[in-house]
């Protein structure tokens, strides 16, 4: 057991890291960005208050779980800017290779459940990973209408490009992601701080 | 359900003052100290991972939702450092007037639910209450560990203190606190990073 717990607790040092993977969204108060930790936390409380508006029922404490774990990998690669294209192409790889050596330091039974935990996010394909996708999408896109678009207009971001990227966060919730169109998107839209794409 | 989804929405944004809110423990790379954001998520990962270890068999969910919400008092009521003798005098209702604030945000039965979750954890009686306790003890102990005791030294924190601050650390789990004891108490005794006190 001294064994277990030395692993375990050398797992919770190294993921001790995550505080310090800074992301693009600034914090509601607009003076500074979060990072993943804080980003994880917020959205775990989010899943205890929102879990009724998923489209299908979920079990909350999966959806928890894996909104918990789900960045991790970042402390090995990196956040990857939901809009960078670039970094987009090598991300899949990246992660996979952290997740092997993060999870790894793990007792062998419970690196196997955060892996999978993290394969089934991933995946986005049962109802607590659609939840939890549509939290990951939600989050940073409330953030963003909380601090007036800030990070928005920095990157110039397009409206195309903000549905590219929630393509199926309706599959998650359809009433939350109605109610971030309405209250989020389409007013901040209005005022020029999210770009019409060309088409548009 | 507009006006539901309003309120809630204006307590996520509420609570993001929480990643604002400084503690006194240095993350593990000892360049900065956490806030109560990061610390709810690493306790929160930690329950995922060591709830076997609970010396009563607990609900993981019930027990990760009290650590991510048991925090969200000191919003208003700041930090109080758990070796501040003076602070602590007036902890308690200044918390209580933090909570009926910022819970009375929420449409009432989810204000209902936190608040009674945040009471339980609190009174610390049930099963889950201890053990997230105790995660809210160790969680610190173990990056002051992890920094060479670097916030002990800079406090000038006693054992007697530590011993005092954890006496009920063991109700949550036998097994932990006495792991924490040998691997980061006694070698940090030794080394003379946590002072003794008057009668050791």
């Amino acid at each position: 057991m001294e064994e277990t717990l030395t692993q375990l607790f050398a797992f919770i040092k190294e993921i001790d890291k995550e505080k310090l993977i800074g992301r693009q969204t600034y914090l509601t108060d607009g003076m500074r960005k979060e990072n993943d930790a804080e980003h994880a936390w917020h959205m775990a409380v989010m899943v205890l208050l929102f879990s009724e508006f998923a489209n299908e029922k979920i079990d909350v404490l999966r959806t928890i779980s894996m909104l918990l774990i789900h960045d991790i990998v970042e402390i090995d690669a990196g956040d990857t800017y939901a809009y960078d294209e670039e970094a987009k192409k090598t991300q899949k790889e990246r992660e996979q290779k952290a997740a092997d050596r993060i999870f790894g330091l793990l007792p062998k039974n419970r690196g196997t459940f955060l892996m999978e935990l993290w394969k089934e996010f991933e995946a986005g394909e049962t109802p607590e990973a659609k939840f939890a996708r549509t939290m990951d999408n939600l989050q940073p896109l409330f953030l963003n209408a909380c601090t007036e678009g800030k990070a928005w207009m920095e990157h110039g971001v397009s409206l195309d490009q903000i549905l590219k990227r929630n393509d199926r966060t309706a599959e998650g919730s359809e009433v939350l992601w109605n109610y971030a169109k309405k209250h989020w998107i389409e007013p901040n839209l209005e005022k020029g701080r999210i770009q019409r794409g060309k088409d548009l």
